[in-house]
Protein backbone atom coordinates (compact mmCIF):
# COMPACT_ATOMS: atom_id res chain seq x y z
CA UNK A 1 0.00 0.00 0.00
CA UNK A 2 1.61 2.97 -1.31
CA UNK A 3 0.93 6.09 1.14
CA UNK A 4 2.75 9.44 1.02
CA UNK A 5 2.81 12.05 4.23
CA UNK A 6 3.97 15.75 3.32
CA UNK A 7 6.32 16.37 6.29
CA UNK A 8 6.04 20.07 5.67
CA UNK A 9 2.15 20.05 5.67
CA UNK A 10 0.05 21.88 8.38
CA UNK A 11 -2.11 18.90 8.69
CA UNK A 12 -1.50 16.62 11.42
CA UNK A 13 0.37 13.21 10.04
CA UNK A 14 -2.56 11.14 11.38
CA UNK A 15 -5.35 13.20 9.95
CA UNK A 16 -3.00 12.76 6.61
CA UNK A 17 -3.46 8.87 6.68
CA UNK A 18 -6.68 8.59 7.47
CA UNK A 19 -7.66 11.17 4.55
CA UNK A 20 -5.27 9.19 2.24
CA UNK A 21 -6.82 5.75 3.38
CA UNK A 22 -10.57 7.14 2.81
CA UNK A 23 -9.52 8.46 -0.85
CA UNK A 24 -7.94 5.36 -1.74
CA UNK A 25 -11.20 3.39 -0.57
CA UNK A 26 -13.17 5.88 -2.25
CA UNK A 27 -11.17 5.32 -6.03
CA UNK A 28 -11.23 1.53 -5.22
CA UNK A 29 -7.98 1.36 -4.51
CA UNK A 30 -7.93 0.24 -1.00
CA UNK A 31 -10.82 -2.36 -1.25
CA UNK A 32 -13.62 -3.47 1.22
CA UNK A 33 -12.22 -6.69 3.06
CA UNK A 34 -8.63 -5.65 2.50
CA UNK A 35 -6.52 -5.58 5.47
CA UNK A 36 -4.41 -2.20 6.40
CA UNK A 37 -0.48 -2.90 7.14
CA UNK A 38 0.04 -3.55 10.93
CA UNK A 39 0.60 -0.77 13.03
CA UNK A 40 4.40 -1.14 12.65
CA UNK A 41 4.67 -1.71 9.39
CA UNK A 42 2.84 1.42 8.22
CA UNK A 43 4.96 3.45 10.73
CA UNK A 44 8.20 1.88 9.17
CA UNK A 45 6.78 2.16 5.17
CA UNK A 46 6.04 5.65 5.77
CA UNK A 47 8.31 7.19 8.69
CA UNK A 48 5.66 8.35 11.66
CA UNK A 49 5.77 6.65 14.59
CA UNK A 50 3.53 3.67 15.33
CA UNK A 51 1.37 6.22 18.12
CA UNK A 52 0.49 7.70 15.14
CA UNK A 53 -0.53 5.18 12.91
CA UNK A 54 -2.72 4.06 15.57
CA UNK A 55 -4.38 6.97 16.00
CA UNK A 56 -5.22 6.80 12.38
CA UNK A 57 -6.40 3.28 12.63
CA UNK A 58 -8.88 4.20 15.82
CA UNK A 59 -10.28 7.18 14.01
CA UNK A 60 -11.04 4.92 10.88
CA UNK A 61 -12.01 2.50 12.74
CA UNK A 62 -14.30 5.19 14.80
CA UNK A 63 -15.72 6.76 11.72
CA UNK A 64 -16.90 3.57 10.49
CA UNK A 65 -14.28 2.54 8.02
CA UNK A 66 -12.31 -0.12 9.17
CA UNK A 67 -13.40 -3.08 11.86
CA UNK A 68 -10.58 -4.61 13.67
CA UNK A 69 -9.97 -8.10 13.55
CA UNK A 70 -7.96 -10.20 16.11
CA UNK A 71 -6.02 -12.40 13.18
CA UNK A 72 -5.76 -9.68 10.23
CA UNK A 73 -5.80 -6.46 12.16
CA UNK A 74 -7.31 -3.48 10.86
CA UNK A 75 -9.66 -4.61 8.03
CA UNK A 76 -11.64 -2.40 5.31
CA UNK A 77 -14.95 -2.62 6.34
CA UNK A 78 -17.46 0.06 5.22
CA UNK A 79 -20.31 1.04 8.04
CA UNK A 80 -22.58 2.48 7.13
CA UNK A 81 -25.55 4.42 9.14
CA UNK A 82 -26.87 7.00 6.83
CA UNK A 83 -28.60 9.42 9.32
CA UNK A 84 -24.92 9.54 11.45
CA UNK A 85 -22.94 9.97 7.86
CA UNK A 86 -25.36 12.79 6.63
CA UNK A 87 -24.87 14.27 10.06
CA UNK A 88 -21.09 13.84 10.19
CA UNK A 89 -20.95 15.19 6.44
CA UNK A 90 -23.38 18.53 7.41
CA UNK A 91 -20.74 18.75 10.02
CA UNK A 92 -17.60 18.55 7.88
CA UNK A 93 -19.08 20.69 5.14
CA UNK A 94 -20.23 23.86 7.18
CA UNK A 95 -17.07 25.00 8.15
CA UNK A 96 -15.90 24.78 4.25
CA UNK A 97 -18.82 26.65 2.87
CA UNK A 98 -18.43 29.18 5.88
CA UNK A 99 -15.38 29.84 4.80
CA UNK A 100 -16.17 29.79 0.98
CA UNK A 101 -18.62 32.44 1.44
CA UNK A 102 -16.48 34.73 3.42
CA UNK A 103 -13.91 34.55 0.29
CA UNK A 104 -17.13 35.26 -2.19
CA UNK A 105 -16.86 32.24 -4.07
CA UNK A 106 -20.72 31.25 -5.22
CA UNK A 107 -22.90 28.65 -5.39
CA UNK A 108 -21.97 27.70 -8.92
CA UNK A 109 -18.82 27.23 -8.29
CA UNK A 110 -19.18 25.23 -5.20
CA UNK A 111 -21.16 22.99 -7.41
CA UNK A 112 -19.07 23.16 -9.98
CA UNK A 113 -16.16 21.97 -7.61
CA UNK A 114 -18.52 19.39 -5.93
CA UNK A 115 -19.21 17.19 -9.50
CA UNK A 116 -15.82 17.61 -10.45
CA UNK A 117 -14.84 15.47 -7.43
CA UNK A 118 -17.83 13.22 -7.43
CA UNK A 119 -16.52 12.59 -11.24
CA UNK A 120 -13.05 11.74 -9.70
CA UNK A 121 -14.72 9.24 -7.07
CA UNK A 122 -16.75 7.48 -10.03
CA UNK A 123 -19.81 10.06 -10.93
CA UNK A 124 -22.89 9.61 -8.78
CA UNK A 125 -21.98 8.59 -5.10
CA UNK B 1 -17.09 37.70 21.42
CA UNK B 2 -18.51 34.81 22.87
CA UNK B 3 -16.46 31.76 21.20
CA UNK B 4 -17.43 28.40 22.64
CA UNK B 5 -14.67 25.60 22.75
CA UNK B 6 -15.59 21.73 22.93
CA UNK B 7 -12.94 20.57 25.36
CA UNK B 8 -14.28 17.02 24.92
CA UNK B 9 -14.14 17.50 21.02
CA UNK B 10 -11.75 15.00 18.67
CA UNK B 11 -10.60 18.98 16.57
CA UNK B 12 -7.43 20.52 17.74
CA UNK B 13 -8.40 23.71 20.06
CA UNK B 14 -6.73 25.81 17.63
CA UNK B 15 -8.67 24.67 14.73
CA UNK B 16 -11.52 25.08 16.45
CA UNK B 17 -11.46 28.58 17.69
CA UNK B 18 -10.48 29.13 13.62
CA UNK B 19 -13.49 27.66 12.72
CA UNK B 20 -15.76 29.53 14.99
CA UNK B 21 -14.21 32.71 14.26
CA UNK B 22 -14.59 32.20 10.19
CA UNK B 23 -18.47 31.21 11.04
CA UNK B 24 -18.83 34.28 12.76
CA UNK B 25 -17.31 36.42 9.85
CA UNK B 26 -19.67 34.45 7.36
CA UNK B 27 -22.68 35.13 9.60
CA UNK B 28 -21.99 38.75 9.61
CA UNK B 29 -21.32 38.33 13.39
CA UNK B 30 -17.79 39.08 13.38
CA UNK B 31 -18.17 41.86 10.90
CA UNK B 32 -14.33 43.54 8.87
CA UNK B 33 -12.26 45.85 9.89
CA UNK B 34 -13.07 43.94 13.23
CA UNK B 35 -10.26 43.68 16.18
CA UNK B 36 -9.95 40.27 17.66
CA UNK B 37 -9.68 40.28 21.19
CA UNK B 38 -5.76 40.01 22.17
CA UNK B 39 -3.92 36.89 22.24
CA UNK B 40 -4.14 37.13 26.12
CA UNK B 41 -7.44 38.30 26.52
CA UNK B 42 -8.72 35.04 24.08
CA UNK B 43 -6.55 32.54 25.62
CA UNK B 44 -8.51 33.93 29.30
CA UNK B 45 -11.97 34.66 28.31
CA UNK B 46 -12.02 30.77 26.35
CA UNK B 47 -10.13 28.46 28.88
CA UNK B 48 -7.41 27.68 26.15
CA UNK B 49 -3.35 28.58 26.21
CA UNK B 50 -1.67 31.57 24.47
CA UNK B 51 -0.03 29.53 22.14
CA UNK B 52 -2.81 28.07 20.84
CA UNK B 53 -4.47 31.38 20.20
CA UNK B 54 -1.83 32.51 18.52
CA UNK B 55 -1.51 29.56 16.61
CA UNK B 56 -5.21 30.28 15.37
CA UNK B 57 -4.77 34.02 14.61
CA UNK B 58 -1.75 32.97 12.38
CA UNK B 59 -3.73 30.41 10.47
CA UNK B 60 -6.35 33.38 9.85
CA UNK B 61 -3.65 35.22 8.82
CA UNK B 62 -2.09 32.56 6.59
CA UNK B 63 -5.85 32.33 5.22
CA UNK B 64 -6.61 35.39 4.59
CA UNK B 65 -9.20 36.09 7.18
CA UNK B 66 -7.24 38.33 9.34
CA UNK B 67 -4.30 41.14 9.08
CA UNK B 68 -2.49 41.67 11.68
CA UNK B 69 -2.37 45.67 12.82
CA UNK B 70 0.59 46.75 15.35
CA UNK B 71 -1.60 48.73 16.96
CA UNK B 72 -4.33 47.27 16.99
CA UNK B 73 -3.50 43.48 16.98
CA UNK B 74 -5.40 40.62 14.71
CA UNK B 75 -8.35 42.79 13.15
CA UNK B 76 -10.71 41.05 10.46
CA UNK B 77 -10.00 41.54 6.99
CA UNK B 78 -10.72 39.26 4.58
CA UNK B 79 -8.46 38.97 1.28
CA UNK B 80 -9.79 37.42 -1.62
CA UNK B 81 -7.42 36.04 -4.26
CA UNK B 82 -9.60 33.80 -6.42
CA UNK B 83 -7.79 31.18 -7.70
CA UNK B 84 -5.90 30.52 -4.42
CA UNK B 85 -9.23 30.32 -2.39
CA UNK B 86 -11.03 28.11 -5.70
CA UNK B 87 -8.03 25.75 -4.99
CA UNK B 88 -7.86 25.15 -1.02
CA UNK B 89 -12.14 25.15 -1.16
CA UNK B 90 -11.11 22.02 -4.04
CA UNK B 91 -8.41 20.42 -1.19
CA UNK B 92 -10.54 20.93 1.95
CA UNK B 93 -13.78 19.18 -0.19
CA UNK B 94 -11.99 16.51 -1.83
CA UNK B 95 -11.39 14.45 1.22
CA UNK B 96 -15.27 15.07 2.55
CA UNK B 97 -16.58 13.67 -0.62
CA UNK B 98 -14.46 10.52 -0.98
CA UNK B 99 -15.62 9.98 2.70
CA UNK B 100 -19.29 10.66 1.53
CA UNK B 101 -18.55 8.28 -1.49
CA UNK B 102 -17.46 5.44 0.28
CA UNK B 103 -20.62 5.85 2.86
CA UNK B 104 -22.87 5.66 0.12
CA UNK B 105 -24.23 9.80 -0.02
CA UNK B 106 -25.61 10.58 -3.00
CA UNK B 107 -25.17 13.55 -5.29
CA UNK B 108 -28.46 14.85 -4.86
CA UNK B 109 -28.29 14.37 -0.86
CA UNK B 110 -24.80 16.19 -0.87
CA UNK B 111 -26.27 19.56 -2.42
CA UNK B 112 -29.23 19.58 -0.20
CA UNK B 113 -26.60 19.88 2.35
CA UNK B 114 -24.58 22.40 0.41
CA UNK B 115 -27.83 24.60 -0.02
CA UNK B 116 -29.02 24.15 3.71
CA UNK B 117 -25.63 25.31 4.60
CA UNK B 118 -25.63 28.25 2.14
CA UNK B 119 -28.68 29.38 3.04
CA UNK B 120 -27.60 29.86 6.44
CA UNK B 121 -24.90 32.11 5.44
CA UNK B 122 -27.19 34.17 3.54
CA UNK B 123 -28.54 32.24 0.64
CA UNK B 124 -26.07 32.74 -2.36
CA UNK B 125 -22.25 33.08 -1.52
Amino acid sequence: MYIEIDFDSEEAYYMQLRNRIIEGIATGRIIEGEALPSVRKMSEDIGINMHTVNKAYTLLKDEGFVKVDRRRGAVVSVDSDHILDINRLKKELNITIAGASCKGISRDELITIVDEILKEYGGEV
